[in-house]
Protein backbone atom coordinates (compact mmCIF):
# COMPACT_ATOMS: atom_id res chain seq x y z
CA UNK A 1 0.00 0.00 0.00
CA UNK A 2 3.49 2.08 -0.21
CA UNK A 3 2.87 5.10 -2.42
CA UNK A 4 6.63 5.33 -2.96
CA UNK A 5 6.76 4.47 -7.02
CA UNK A 6 8.48 0.61 -7.63
CA UNK A 7 11.66 -0.40 -8.71
CA UNK A 8 12.51 -0.22 -12.41
CA UNK A 9 12.82 -3.68 -12.48
CA UNK A 10 9.38 -4.57 -10.82
CA UNK A 11 7.92 -1.91 -13.16
CA UNK A 12 9.62 -3.61 -16.38
CA UNK A 13 7.99 -7.30 -15.32
CA UNK A 14 4.48 -5.60 -14.56
CA UNK A 15 4.68 -4.13 -18.02
CA UNK A 16 6.16 -7.21 -19.57
CA UNK A 17 2.90 -8.82 -18.01
CA UNK A 18 0.36 -6.52 -18.75
CA UNK A 19 1.76 -6.97 -22.57
CA UNK A 20 1.58 -10.89 -22.37
CA UNK A 21 -2.13 -10.58 -20.95
CA UNK A 22 -3.18 -8.31 -23.88
CA UNK A 23 -1.61 -10.24 -26.48
CA UNK A 24 -3.35 -13.78 -25.00
CA UNK A 25 -6.89 -11.35 -24.81
CA UNK A 26 -6.19 -9.86 -28.57
CA UNK A 27 -6.00 -13.26 -30.40
CA UNK A 28 -8.39 -14.89 -28.76
CA UNK A 29 -11.63 -12.27 -29.77
CA UNK A 30 -9.65 -10.75 -32.82
CA UNK A 31 -7.49 -13.48 -34.17
CA UNK A 32 -4.35 -14.04 -35.69
CA UNK A 33 -3.81 -11.19 -38.34
CA UNK A 34 -5.70 -8.48 -36.28
CA UNK A 35 -3.37 -8.53 -33.57
CA UNK A 36 -0.50 -6.46 -34.50
CA UNK A 37 1.93 -5.70 -32.41
CA UNK A 38 0.74 -1.64 -32.87
CA UNK A 39 -3.19 -3.42 -31.52
CA UNK A 40 -1.50 -4.78 -28.50
CA UNK A 41 1.14 -2.20 -27.19
CA UNK A 42 -2.10 0.08 -27.21
CA UNK A 43 -4.35 -2.57 -25.46
CA UNK A 44 -1.58 -2.84 -23.06
CA UNK A 45 -0.66 0.92 -22.40
CA UNK A 46 2.80 0.19 -23.18
CA UNK A 47 4.86 1.65 -26.01
CA UNK A 48 5.87 0.35 -29.15
CA UNK A 49 9.54 0.52 -27.67
CA UNK A 50 8.77 -0.65 -24.76
CA UNK A 51 7.25 -3.79 -26.45
CA UNK A 52 10.15 -4.10 -28.62
CA UNK A 53 12.25 -3.81 -25.68
CA UNK A 54 10.84 -7.27 -24.32
CA UNK A 55 9.90 -8.92 -27.83
CA UNK A 56 11.94 -7.92 -30.80
CA UNK A 57 9.58 -9.87 -33.23
CA UNK A 58 6.11 -10.19 -33.10
CA UNK A 59 6.49 -14.34 -32.66
CA UNK A 60 8.50 -14.03 -29.89
CA UNK A 61 5.40 -12.37 -28.25
CA UNK A 62 3.11 -14.74 -29.28
CA UNK A 63 5.25 -17.24 -28.25
CA UNK A 64 6.18 -15.64 -24.69
CA UNK A 65 2.40 -14.88 -24.34
CA UNK A 66 1.62 -18.64 -24.93
CA UNK A 67 4.39 -19.66 -22.08
CA UNK A 68 3.21 -17.34 -20.10
CA UNK A 69 -0.21 -18.11 -20.01
CA UNK A 70 0.78 -21.99 -19.62
CA UNK A 71 2.51 -21.48 -17.13
CA UNK A 72 0.18 -19.16 -15.17
CA UNK A 73 -2.21 -22.44 -15.52
CA UNK A 74 0.11 -24.54 -14.09
CA UNK A 75 0.25 -22.73 -10.99
CA UNK A 76 -3.51 -22.89 -10.75
CA UNK A 77 -3.57 -26.82 -11.51
CA UNK A 78 -0.72 -27.23 -9.02
CA UNK A 79 -2.79 -25.47 -6.40
CA UNK A 80 -5.90 -27.72 -7.48
CA UNK A 81 -7.80 -29.73 -4.59
CA UNK A 82 -10.90 -31.69 -5.18
CA UNK A 83 -11.73 -32.36 -1.31
CA UNK A 84 -13.63 -34.84 0.39
CA UNK A 85 -15.26 -36.70 -2.49
CA UNK A 86 -14.81 -40.14 -3.57
CA UNK A 87 -16.12 -42.61 -6.20
CA UNK A 88 -18.35 -41.70 -9.30
CA UNK A 89 -19.05 -38.33 -7.78
CA UNK A 90 -14.59 -37.44 -7.74
CA UNK A 91 -14.63 -38.61 -11.12
CA UNK A 92 -17.49 -35.96 -11.96
CA UNK A 93 -15.76 -33.36 -10.21
CA UNK A 94 -12.55 -33.82 -11.73
CA UNK A 95 -13.38 -34.22 -15.58
CA UNK A 96 -15.68 -31.16 -14.88
CA UNK A 97 -12.50 -29.49 -13.51
CA UNK A 98 -10.53 -30.71 -16.39
CA UNK A 99 -12.78 -29.71 -19.16
CA UNK A 100 -12.97 -26.30 -17.38
CA UNK A 101 -9.19 -26.01 -17.79
CA UNK A 102 -9.41 -25.99 -21.75
CA UNK A 103 -12.60 -23.65 -22.04
CA UNK A 104 -11.91 -20.01 -23.10
CA UNK A 105 -9.64 -17.36 -23.67
CA UNK A 106 -6.64 -19.25 -23.86
CA UNK A 107 -7.50 -22.11 -25.81
CA UNK A 108 -9.08 -19.55 -28.05
CA UNK A 109 -5.89 -17.83 -28.46
CA UNK A 110 -4.02 -21.27 -28.52
CA UNK A 111 -6.19 -21.97 -31.75
CA UNK A 112 -5.20 -18.52 -33.76
CA UNK A 113 -1.15 -20.32 -33.41
CA UNK A 114 -1.74 -23.75 -33.64
CA UNK A 115 -3.71 -22.27 -36.88
CA UNK A 116 -0.76 -20.44 -38.12
CA UNK A 117 1.51 -22.76 -37.39
CA UNK A 118 -0.37 -25.64 -39.71
CA UNK A 119 0.89 -23.44 -42.20
CA UNK A 120 4.44 -22.59 -40.77
CA UNK A 121 6.85 -24.83 -40.21
CA UNK A 122 8.95 -22.29 -38.27
CA UNK A 123 6.30 -21.77 -35.71
CA UNK A 124 5.47 -25.13 -35.83
CA UNK A 125 8.49 -25.77 -33.94
CA UNK A 126 8.45 -23.20 -31.71
CA UNK A 127 4.55 -24.18 -30.61
CA UNK A 128 5.30 -27.92 -30.04
CA UNK A 129 7.40 -28.13 -27.10
CA UNK A 130 4.79 -25.63 -25.54
CA UNK A 131 1.67 -27.36 -25.92
CA UNK A 132 3.91 -30.54 -24.63
CA UNK A 133 4.46 -29.22 -21.90
CA UNK A 134 0.64 -28.23 -21.43
CA UNK A 135 -0.75 -31.29 -21.75
CA UNK A 136 1.72 -33.62 -19.72
CA UNK A 137 0.98 -30.87 -16.97
CA UNK A 138 -2.98 -31.41 -17.54
CA UNK A 139 -2.20 -35.22 -17.82
CA UNK A 140 -0.63 -35.30 -14.62
CA UNK A 141 -2.73 -33.19 -12.16
CA UNK A 142 -6.02 -35.35 -13.41
CA UNK A 143 -3.84 -38.39 -12.27
CA UNK A 144 -3.26 -36.76 -9.34
CA UNK A 145 -6.72 -35.48 -8.45
CA UNK A 146 -8.42 -38.68 -9.40
CA UNK A 147 -5.88 -40.92 -7.36
CA UNK A 148 -5.64 -43.51 -10.20
CA UNK A 149 -2.30 -45.39 -11.25
CA UNK A 150 -1.79 -44.78 -14.74
CA UNK A 151 1.21 -46.90 -15.05
CA UNK A 152 -1.65 -49.39 -16.32
CA UNK A 153 -2.15 -48.73 -19.86
CA UNK A 154 -5.58 -48.81 -20.00
CA UNK A 155 -6.12 -46.11 -17.12
CA UNK A 156 -3.21 -43.57 -19.52
CA UNK A 157 -5.53 -44.14 -22.41
CA UNK A 158 -8.50 -43.27 -21.07
CA UNK A 159 -7.45 -40.42 -19.48
CA UNK A 160 -5.71 -39.06 -22.65
CA UNK A 161 -9.15 -40.05 -23.86
CA UNK A 162 -11.01 -37.71 -21.39
CA UNK A 163 -8.22 -34.62 -22.61
CA UNK A 164 -9.08 -35.43 -26.27
CA UNK A 165 -12.17 -34.59 -25.27
CA UNK A 166 -12.05 -31.96 -23.51
CA UNK A 167 -10.27 -30.41 -26.54
CA UNK A 168 -12.95 -31.05 -29.09
CA UNK A 169 -15.90 -29.53 -26.39
CA UNK A 170 -13.50 -26.62 -26.21
CA UNK A 171 -13.63 -26.31 -29.95
CA UNK A 172 -17.63 -26.58 -30.11
CA UNK A 173 -17.30 -23.19 -27.33
CA UNK A 174 -15.19 -21.46 -30.29
CA UNK A 175 -17.97 -20.23 -31.97
CA UNK A 176 -21.69 -20.78 -29.94
CA UNK A 177 -22.07 -20.80 -26.11
CA UNK A 178 -22.17 -24.78 -26.05
CA UNK A 179 -22.02 -25.02 -21.80
CA UNK A 180 -25.67 -26.53 -22.23
CA UNK A 181 -24.94 -29.18 -23.95
CA UNK A 182 -20.64 -29.38 -22.82
CA UNK A 183 -22.69 -30.56 -19.28
CA UNK A 184 -24.71 -33.85 -19.93
CA UNK A 185 -21.76 -34.66 -22.16
CA UNK A 186 -19.24 -34.49 -19.69
CA UNK A 187 -21.11 -36.34 -16.91
CA UNK A 188 -22.34 -39.05 -19.57
CA UNK A 189 -18.76 -39.56 -19.97
CA UNK A 190 -17.58 -39.02 -16.28
CA UNK A 191 -19.94 -41.62 -15.32
CA UNK A 192 -18.69 -43.93 -17.76
CA UNK A 193 -14.68 -43.03 -16.32
CA UNK A 194 -15.83 -43.82 -13.23
CA UNK A 195 -17.17 -47.25 -14.18
CA UNK A 196 -13.80 -48.24 -15.93
CA UNK A 197 -11.68 -46.94 -13.21
CA UNK A 198 -13.60 -49.10 -10.38
CA UNK A 199 -13.40 -52.00 -12.90
CA UNK A 200 -9.45 -51.48 -13.23
CA UNK A 201 -8.68 -51.19 -9.07
CA UNK A 202 -10.69 -54.08 -7.97
CA UNK B 1 -14.88 -43.23 -73.14
CA UNK B 2 -16.84 -40.66 -75.71
CA UNK B 3 -14.02 -38.54 -77.30
CA UNK B 4 -16.99 -36.28 -78.32
CA UNK B 5 -16.52 -32.58 -76.27
CA UNK B 6 -18.96 -33.01 -72.98
CA UNK B 7 -21.91 -30.44 -73.51
CA UNK B 8 -20.98 -27.32 -72.03
CA UNK B 9 -23.61 -27.84 -68.61
CA UNK B 10 -21.46 -30.61 -67.43
CA UNK B 11 -18.17 -28.84 -68.31
CA UNK B 12 -19.18 -25.86 -66.38
CA UNK B 13 -20.00 -28.58 -63.03
CA UNK B 14 -17.20 -30.33 -63.54
CA UNK B 15 -15.29 -26.94 -63.25
CA UNK B 16 -17.09 -26.06 -60.36
CA UNK B 17 -16.18 -28.79 -58.44
CA UNK B 18 -12.46 -28.45 -59.60
CA UNK B 19 -12.19 -25.23 -58.14
CA UNK B 20 -14.54 -26.14 -54.88
CA UNK B 21 -11.90 -28.92 -54.20
CA UNK B 22 -8.82 -27.00 -54.77
CA UNK B 23 -10.44 -24.39 -52.04
CA UNK B 24 -10.34 -26.67 -49.26
CA UNK B 25 -6.92 -28.51 -50.51
CA UNK B 26 -5.57 -25.11 -50.15
CA UNK B 27 -7.11 -23.51 -46.94
CA UNK B 28 -6.08 -27.09 -45.51
CA UNK B 29 -2.35 -26.70 -46.47
CA UNK B 30 -1.95 -22.82 -47.22
CA UNK B 31 -4.64 -21.86 -44.66
CA UNK B 32 -6.67 -19.06 -44.59
CA UNK B 33 -4.78 -16.07 -45.61
CA UNK B 34 -3.24 -17.61 -48.52
CA UNK B 35 -6.07 -19.13 -49.93
CA UNK B 36 -6.91 -16.10 -52.21
CA UNK B 37 -8.88 -16.48 -55.01
CA UNK B 38 -5.75 -16.42 -57.77
CA UNK B 39 -4.23 -19.34 -55.86
CA UNK B 40 -7.19 -21.09 -56.12
CA UNK B 41 -8.28 -20.43 -59.78
CA UNK B 42 -4.54 -21.03 -60.55
CA UNK B 43 -4.70 -24.37 -58.74
CA UNK B 44 -8.09 -25.34 -60.13
CA UNK B 45 -6.63 -24.31 -63.46
CA UNK B 46 -9.77 -22.13 -64.01
CA UNK B 47 -9.65 -18.29 -65.01
CA UNK B 48 -10.31 -16.34 -62.37
CA UNK B 49 -13.25 -15.10 -64.48
CA UNK B 50 -14.60 -18.81 -64.53
CA UNK B 51 -14.10 -18.76 -60.64
CA UNK B 52 -16.08 -15.11 -60.14
CA UNK B 53 -18.75 -16.60 -62.67
CA UNK B 54 -19.58 -19.67 -60.01
CA UNK B 55 -18.05 -17.60 -56.77
CA UNK B 56 -18.76 -13.86 -56.50
CA UNK B 57 -16.28 -13.52 -53.63
CA UNK B 58 -14.02 -15.42 -52.24
CA UNK B 59 -16.53 -16.05 -48.76
CA UNK B 60 -19.45 -17.68 -51.53
CA UNK B 61 -16.25 -19.63 -52.68
CA UNK B 62 -15.23 -20.82 -49.64
CA UNK B 63 -18.94 -21.58 -47.85
CA UNK B 64 -19.51 -23.85 -50.81
CA UNK B 65 -16.14 -25.26 -50.71
CA UNK B 66 -16.94 -26.73 -47.65
CA UNK B 67 -21.03 -27.60 -47.97
CA UNK B 68 -19.52 -29.39 -51.51
CA UNK B 69 -17.40 -31.06 -49.16
CA UNK B 70 -19.78 -32.11 -46.64
CA UNK B 71 -22.30 -33.58 -49.08
CA UNK B 72 -19.57 -35.45 -50.32
CA UNK B 73 -18.64 -36.56 -47.08
CA UNK B 74 -22.49 -37.63 -46.62
CA UNK B 75 -22.74 -39.44 -49.39
CA UNK B 76 -20.02 -41.09 -48.32
CA UNK B 77 -21.43 -41.81 -44.76
CA UNK B 78 -24.86 -42.86 -46.20
CA UNK B 79 -22.89 -45.69 -48.34
CA UNK B 80 -21.27 -47.06 -44.99
CA UNK B 81 -21.99 -50.16 -43.84
CA UNK B 82 -19.93 -52.49 -41.04
CA UNK B 83 -20.94 -56.11 -41.80
CA UNK B 84 -20.71 -58.91 -39.35
CA UNK B 85 -19.75 -57.77 -36.17
CA UNK B 86 -21.54 -57.49 -32.76
CA UNK B 87 -20.72 -56.82 -29.22
CA UNK B 88 -17.24 -54.90 -28.82
CA UNK B 89 -16.20 -55.37 -32.18
CA UNK B 90 -18.90 -53.68 -33.72
CA UNK B 91 -18.47 -50.52 -31.46
CA UNK B 92 -14.53 -50.60 -32.09
CA UNK B 93 -15.24 -50.78 -35.59
CA UNK B 94 -17.91 -47.85 -35.93
CA UNK B 95 -15.67 -45.79 -33.61
CA UNK B 96 -12.90 -45.58 -35.75
CA UNK B 97 -14.94 -45.25 -38.91
CA UNK B 98 -16.39 -42.19 -37.14
CA UNK B 99 -12.93 -40.82 -35.66
CA UNK B 100 -11.83 -41.48 -39.35
CA UNK B 101 -14.38 -38.93 -40.93
CA UNK B 102 -13.17 -36.27 -38.73
CA UNK B 103 -9.22 -36.78 -39.79
CA UNK B 104 -7.35 -35.17 -42.51
CA UNK B 105 -7.87 -32.32 -45.24
CA UNK B 106 -11.47 -31.21 -44.93
CA UNK B 107 -11.19 -30.78 -40.31
CA UNK B 108 -8.12 -28.77 -41.71
CA UNK B 109 -10.17 -26.69 -43.78
CA UNK B 110 -12.88 -26.48 -41.81
CA UNK B 111 -10.84 -25.22 -38.96
CA UNK B 112 -9.41 -22.42 -41.13
CA UNK B 113 -12.64 -21.59 -41.49
CA UNK B 114 -13.92 -21.43 -37.63
CA UNK B 115 -10.63 -19.29 -37.14
CA UNK B 116 -11.36 -16.90 -39.35
CA UNK B 117 -14.89 -16.60 -38.27
CA UNK B 118 -14.43 -16.55 -34.45
CA UNK B 119 -13.74 -12.74 -34.87
CA UNK B 120 -16.29 -12.44 -38.07
CA UNK B 121 -19.80 -12.87 -36.80
CA UNK B 122 -20.96 -12.86 -40.54
CA UNK B 123 -18.82 -15.26 -41.38
CA UNK B 124 -19.77 -17.00 -38.05
CA UNK B 125 -23.70 -16.93 -39.56
CA UNK B 126 -22.74 -18.42 -42.99
CA UNK B 127 -21.06 -21.73 -41.13
CA UNK B 128 -23.09 -22.41 -38.35
CA UNK B 129 -25.91 -23.69 -40.25
CA UNK B 130 -23.33 -25.75 -42.54
CA UNK B 131 -21.56 -27.02 -39.05
CA UNK B 132 -24.85 -28.51 -37.69
CA UNK B 133 -25.87 -30.10 -41.22
CA UNK B 134 -22.42 -32.24 -40.45
CA UNK B 135 -22.90 -32.62 -36.67
CA UNK B 136 -26.47 -34.23 -37.04
CA UNK B 137 -25.08 -35.90 -40.16
CA UNK B 138 -22.41 -37.80 -38.27
CA UNK B 139 -24.56 -38.63 -35.31
CA UNK B 140 -27.84 -40.11 -37.49
CA UNK B 141 -24.88 -42.36 -38.99
CA UNK B 142 -23.22 -43.25 -35.80
CA UNK B 143 -26.40 -44.25 -34.21
CA UNK B 144 -27.21 -46.60 -37.13
CA UNK B 145 -24.01 -48.09 -37.36
CA UNK B 146 -24.00 -49.19 -33.50
CA UNK B 147 -27.71 -50.12 -33.84
CA UNK B 148 -28.81 -48.27 -30.72
CA UNK B 149 -31.60 -46.36 -29.64
CA UNK B 150 -30.52 -42.57 -28.96
CA UNK B 151 -34.18 -41.80 -27.41
CA UNK B 152 -32.36 -42.82 -24.27
CA UNK B 153 -30.42 -39.28 -23.17
CA UNK B 154 -27.65 -41.22 -21.83
CA UNK B 155 -27.04 -43.04 -24.89
CA UNK B 156 -27.76 -39.75 -26.91
CA UNK B 157 -24.67 -38.10 -24.88
CA UNK B 158 -22.24 -40.67 -25.28
CA UNK B 159 -22.37 -40.69 -28.64
CA UNK B 160 -22.04 -36.96 -28.37
CA UNK B 161 -19.06 -37.47 -26.48
CA UNK B 162 -17.93 -39.69 -29.48
CA UNK B 163 -17.91 -37.12 -31.76
CA UNK B 164 -16.52 -34.51 -29.48
CA UNK B 165 -13.78 -37.16 -28.85
CA UNK B 166 -12.99 -37.54 -32.37
CA UNK B 167 -12.89 -33.73 -32.88
CA UNK B 168 -10.62 -32.99 -30.05
CA UNK B 169 -8.19 -35.92 -31.76
CA UNK B 170 -8.02 -34.08 -35.46
CA UNK B 171 -7.15 -31.56 -33.49
CA UNK B 172 -4.31 -33.16 -32.09
CA UNK B 173 -3.87 -34.23 -35.38
CA UNK B 174 -3.14 -31.04 -36.98
CA UNK B 175 0.15 -30.30 -36.24
CA UNK B 176 1.39 -33.36 -35.74
CA UNK B 177 1.34 -37.50 -37.05
CA UNK B 178 -1.10 -38.57 -33.96
CA UNK B 179 -2.26 -41.72 -35.32
CA UNK B 180 -0.23 -44.00 -33.43
CA UNK B 181 -1.44 -42.42 -29.73
CA UNK B 182 -4.80 -41.85 -31.04
CA UNK B 183 -5.68 -45.36 -32.14
CA UNK B 184 -5.11 -46.68 -28.71
CA UNK B 185 -6.83 -43.71 -27.41
CA UNK B 186 -9.96 -44.78 -29.66
CA UNK B 187 -9.78 -48.09 -28.75
CA UNK B 188 -9.71 -47.36 -25.23
CA UNK B 189 -12.96 -45.78 -25.59
CA UNK B 190 -14.58 -47.26 -27.61
CA UNK B 191 -13.91 -50.61 -25.19
CA UNK B 192 -15.95 -48.38 -22.05
CA UNK B 193 -18.26 -47.57 -25.00
CA UNK B 194 -19.18 -50.83 -25.50
CA UNK B 195 -19.87 -51.56 -22.09
CA UNK B 196 -22.54 -48.50 -21.47
CA UNK B 197 -24.14 -49.30 -24.65
CA UNK B 198 -24.59 -53.35 -23.47
CA UNK B 199 -25.18 -51.94 -19.74
CA UNK B 200 -28.24 -49.68 -21.35
CA UNK B 201 -30.01 -51.99 -23.57
CA UNK B 202 -30.21 -55.32 -21.40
Amino acid sequence: MSSAPAPKQDRSRVTRQRILEAAVESLATRGWDASTVSVIAADAEASRGALQHHFPTREDLIIAALDYMFEKRAAQMAALTIPDLTGPDRVAMVVRTVVDLYIGSLFRASLQVWNAASADPALRDRILPLEHKFGSGVHDLTVRLLGVDDSDPQVRSLIRATLDLARGLALADVLTDDSRRRRRVVDAWAAQLAVALAARSS
